[in-house]
């Protein structure tokens, strides 16, 4: 069994029961929708307790179950640069503002990363006259770069800096 | 002259003269600063006042400075899979999140996509004691798929619609 | 269940039956006969009455009637660089006219793009003793990049402006 | 000399001159607009006597001017995927109806293809009151794939024909 | 049914039945055997007659035969590069040959292509005391650049003009 | 030195002369007026007398004369799949026919190649009514696999052979 | 039937019978081991006798014999940078020594190639007290580019030749 | 000025001045041997005290010392395969290891990854009879996948977890 | 059957029958944990008797036996640049360090690489107060380039050397 | 200074002063000529006492000669698919014989690979009445795969063992 396979089979029941994600994140629980719907996506994994519950949801073998509960190979996209239009235009965010994050995070915190791992993220709808608006938000901790071997362990933060 | 040539000359000044991009974009103003940074980088054009006053802070000549009120050829990255790690983890997050964003978007919204042109961004620190956080919160314009040809014009919106 | 094993079974079912695209596209109705056709090839939704009718004319399940009314993940094309000589033509003519058009476009609009999702087209045969030539007609809303931040809001439109 | 360091130099003149794509086309003349832009973007070329006035008014050698009436290499965009939004929104199109283009243009016309060469385009400005709309007008010869050896040397047109 | 599993279900029939692609073409007729073969590979179509002929040779379903009257997506290769060393030799004539096709053709005929639509093709064997040789005969009709919004329509041809 | 260069060079003095390919490699004289071309080209090498012939004729230096006679790193198109159309279409016929010249050229042939070394070419105008054309007429040596190791060397020829 | 799963039903049958392919070649006969390991990897065709007796070891149909007759499409690796470590080392071979062989091939030959087609090639065991070493000899034959069209038509060899 | 020049300054000086990279670490101090060689090879910033021993000791400007306190766009592999045999080495392990490392942290360490930021590196010469060996040591921290949005916010650990 | 199939068998089995791989490798015993995984995964071979053992374990046929014991195509990732996080870093190690281990080891070692075939590894839990970490150990034999034809055959080892 | 610079003035020097690889290989001396060329072409590194003769016989500076005496980045293919027809002929055998490599190397040794590293090469001229032959044998090391963790260390060889 693939989980893209599984991933299929949830998509066929989630259709035929017409169900929504908002449903079906409410009726297992414990986590953000967003991750709810990623891992169904396969990009995710669930807790034993949220697997059981998609199980019992969607009519999954106890060996679909236990795969939700696995740790997958992420990446959900078929090829390196996006094809559908609403994902490609994220791709484009990367693209365009990619060397302007560097700076700009660089600058404010040192060198480092934002974490793509210990990282949550919101989605919501603003209302607006001229056409509603999406919102995301999104908060990573920072990563000081571990400049290793030197004399007091302290990282090198920030501009201005030593 | 190429906007890349433009962009290493404005680095090598910034560098000479120990400038800081929030010092530019004060220095520039009229925009978001991550916009001034974008612009300086060779991903958005500047007004002509503002070209004005990048071309004095940074003694660029008046052609140079005609330049950056141009649109350049957007696009910041030299591999389309990035290789620097802090842009790299947006990428990431794209590659990770991409079918997340569109089932949720379009369950909320119907079929569309979130605007990448009519579209704003913020960057801020968030201290916390486990390490400091990187908050970007980005809000784009729902734009519906047109479903041209239709009888009265109303693009079909979202999840339980007909 | 796949939306491309749904295209193909739709495909097998017009080839039995003898369907043109014309006579699906009145039977359906509702849209313009391009968005009809693109939405049976798996890039585009139809609505809830239409998939009931498509349903009907192609004796697909409930099942597959609901997929019709999904949004699909769009990208019609096996290779980035199209194959097919007819597809390839219009490739061909983004790569040689791309530059031609931003240019031209943000001479005349300001810095923007021409939207892909507020969009509209159309094709039609034009008669000529040469060879009769392919019309296509297409408008997509001019979408001004938003230059957010700015004192007062106004995007900042073509040449000559500030 | 490279065509597109030629390109380059015209660039920097038309900013230094302020010129718009508008006047120096009127300038040169004898061409739709668009292709005076795309022959000194290094996409097509100009007749003698249109170098000639190209040359007067960027003030260019008699050797590039002969450039201009040499046919280039085409391709104008950097990469297979074009990155800058307004460039990919066509590429967007091209991937997204790409098959829809094939099926409607061959049920119509029969096996062949429009023609990327014995082609012509408009560009106009559509004025709305929800937003301005770029409308691109483009006919192109459909050429029938010739199936040569056969007995009476007829093409086969279309649906519904042998 | 996709016309890859048709391609292979008729080589599967050719190889059991131990036709030679010259007993196939001539079975068939109507086109220059390098046309029926292209189309039993699924790279052109066959008129009903002909799909009909090839249905009873090969035993096809009549929706096998229909399929065969159909357009293609064409495309024969599953690499952009070949590694067949048969095909890859053709693919180095272009590599090798490209520039030197568009600098000899444009010379003699102005700006343009040679038609890979319009276009036809012989194979012969050459007998030959140091080793036989394959001869290809290729002719396409030439198609000029057409040069729209000039004053008189007249495209402009070859070398020396003006 | 590279060879790009001296094409360069080449091209740049062949346009100030006022040369067309036609007089050059009258000028230069031995070899077919294409391979002549695709020496000047950078994709052949010249013999030492038509190297210093063609020296004379564009003012190289000595050692640009020698290049001349080098066998170059061949290769002519800036990218695998050609973006040119005119050499594109030559890529497109790769692409459509490559699999019907392997069947048609091993069925007459038996296993091997159709040599792009031992190879020639000519290239012609054909005047017709309805549009010139252009005519290509190659052959190349056919190049039988060696299936070494066999009892009594001889290879393995074409259709109906053991 | 698709010779990539004729393949692996060969490998199957291998491994179920416990056979080397020293023994399989060995059983076939008339070629070289190397060629024969080949053709039952999809390389190249066995002559049909050789087939018969590979159908009779495999306990192989009919038409999976036919099948081993017939001339593959080339190419047994899965990327064009092969991932294999073993493979991989004759790739980085290429690699890092091309130009070396281009250089010393062509100054000892002329202008030409080493045929991988009119190619042989044998390996084996070289005992060696600081670990065994594999010997790979291989020959093909030194085909000179024909330089057609030159006055006698004697191809122009090699280093210090006119 | 370019990173990229700055590194092939350093390697020009170093080279004349027959420095060795242990040296020059020793010179500069204050981290890791390998930090010190990865931040002049372009990949790592110096502290300014760092950078401007490095500036003495190459006789760098101001301006280059003050680049090398800068954090580089990272990626020092000029294609995304590296050709070169130790940097491959390398990367074939990834590629042959990867889905090990994945099962094998996951299952002592949860849903996470292994920080490449906060991380270090030791390289060391095993001397061994049989031929010595590089051993390297390298620790990054478990960085464990943020579940967000779950009820107590404790992140979900390892095997046989809930 | 492929090797991949078996690989999902595997990891179907391990799901139902709740294995680690910890219990796994101990099961099997006499190699690493990292290579009886690795083998599991398709990546490595086992010994007779480890693949019985590994039989009995997950129920496999004695032909899905014989196939652990065979030495598979390497390469365990779907894209030459990973998508998953986890592995992504090691990539990103590889991105970064790859010209600081070249520079490095060969100073260390002299021209040669780090063997990837005569290598071991460890991976160990580190527990750190602030976050535990991974820990991986590897040593490959260093393999001194040959330099051939030399006359006492002795390879030029390291810094210094002649 | 790049290493392509110093490769691109050492043909330059050649070119003038009309070497032949062979005497330079003579002039050099100390390693096979294959190495000397492959070392001036850059792709591996001359003793000092050879790189300062190279650079007495192509008037190199001291610097460039030291550079000579350096590891180079290796890779001498500017494409992953060599366009060269010379190279590719190399890289097609890796592409059609790669799998049959894999089999039978490994069948005779065991799992491993044949070194590139710790490995010659000889190149001779084979004449033939039928044409002459290029005849390539090369040998390297095999080098096990070390299954680490095994009890007794030793590595396990080849067909039919354990």
């Amino acid at each position: 069994m693939k989980r893209d396979d599984l991933t299929e089979k949830i998509l066929d029941i989630k259709r035929e029961k017409d169900l929504s994600w908002a449903q079906i994140a409410e009726a297992i629980g414990g986590y953000s929708p967003i991750l709810i719907t990623a891992a169904l996506l396969g990009q995710m994994k669930l807790t034993k307790p949220q697997a059981e519950k998609a199980a019992a949801l969607f009519g999954l073998t106890e060996s679909e179950a236990k795969m939700l509960n696995e740790v997958p190979y992420r990446g959900s996209l078929p090829t390196a640069v996006p094809t559908d239009p609403l994902i490609y235009r994220f791709y484009e965010l990367v693209n365009v503002y990619g060397t302007t994050f560097k700076e700009l995070i660089q600058e404010e915190f040192g060198d480092g990363i934002m974490s793509a791992i210990d990282f949550e993220m919101e989605m919501e709808r603003l209302p607006n006259p001229k056409g509603d608006r999406v919102k995301i938000t999104m908060s990573g901790k920072f990563l000081p770069y571990k400049y290793y071997g030197n004399e007091d362990g302290v990282p090198d933060y920030g501009f201005g800096n030593p």
